[in-house]
């Protein structure tokens, strides 16, 4: 998506170890004209599979996730990463390590959201070694709904997240693929460029 | 909003102490065609006073505040609950009490997204206690912007939240004001019946 990629090329900031910050227009600021854009480019790709949920994880997958979820005509859920107090019934969890972080944390979606009778739709502001994605997954596993495809913000594509989805057989859209955040500077996948 | 009413009376749960569970439309699963109409509404209450940023706190808050920021054509920033690894610069920082998860954290906005030029519209999910509110004011306050006003999906009238803010000379527009939740039953403010 090539005004995606400019905008991280303009606003985008790469600090050391393969980190990209783009906390001014997705993860902390959020810029609603393009992510609406993202939304409706997820929803495109996804028109014609019959999806019935977009699901996400807090909180910098909601926006993208929501927008998806508008174009699609279905229900967002985004899975929580901690309990709180009035979610009290059954619940679908899942743990997910963040490299970012360096934790491992508990992530839930209420079982009664998601059913056998569900196709998603997961939705992520970031790919890189795909654990919150495949966290998103097991919870929809264990609901016994099916995952129809992935939808990423930005793929960091020199790490191992898509090649994990792939081998699970998910059909991956990345609207902007990062081959290299070296010398401290975006270089795109050649296909995307 | 009368939609929103009728949509609390249908799908919301009364559980007890005064607990208002909305998680199949407002705070886990989120219907994305009546969160557009709140946030336009929230627009339209706002549309003549230059807002330059809406203002909210994950999670919950992230849905309407990003349609309200949509249609009012600015940029949203949500306030977040932890710090990470990629949030190294300044940070302007308040303590939130919650009474539903009895605990205090840190809620945190990075100083660059907000400045004395900012004239700021906060939206959040629930009004209570206002601390939450209160803590994102306190962000703005420190960063020498303009609060303007306060939307609000739902309001629990019954508790000092509303007096809190109005108290601090601001402008409170809630959707849905709630005068009781007693005996498992939603009953409305007489003025939005």
């Amino acid at each position: 998506m090539k005004e995606l990629m400019e905008r991280i090329e303009n606003d985008g900031h790469v600090l050391g170890e393969g980190v990209l910050k783009v906390d001014s227009f997705v993860t902390h600021q959020v810029d609603p004209v393009l992510m609406e854009k993202i939304g409706k480019q997820f929803a495109a790709c996804f028109a014609d599979r019959q999806i019935t949920k977009v699901v996400t994880i807090e909180a910098s997958g909601i926006a993208p996730a929501l927008f998806a979820a508008q174009h699609l005509g279905v229900p967002m859920v985004f899975a929580r990463k901690s309990k709180s107090l009035t979610m009290n019934e059954e619940l679908l969890t899942a743990d997910v390590y963040s490299f970012t972080k360096q934790t491992t944390s508990t992530i839930s979606i209420s079982r009664k959201f998601l059913s056998a009778e569900d196709n998603v739709l997961i939705v992520d502001d970031f790919l890189a070694n795909g654990q919150a994605a495949k966290g998103l997954i097991e919870l929809c596993r264990q609901a016994g709904a099916h995952v129809d495809g992935i939808g990423i913000v930005i793929e960091k594509s020199f790490q191992d997240g898509r090649q994990l989805l792939e081998e699970m057989g998910l059909k991956v859209v990345s609207l902007a693929r990062i081959d290299s955040l070296s010398d401290g500077k975006v270089t795109f996948l050649k296909e995307d460029a």
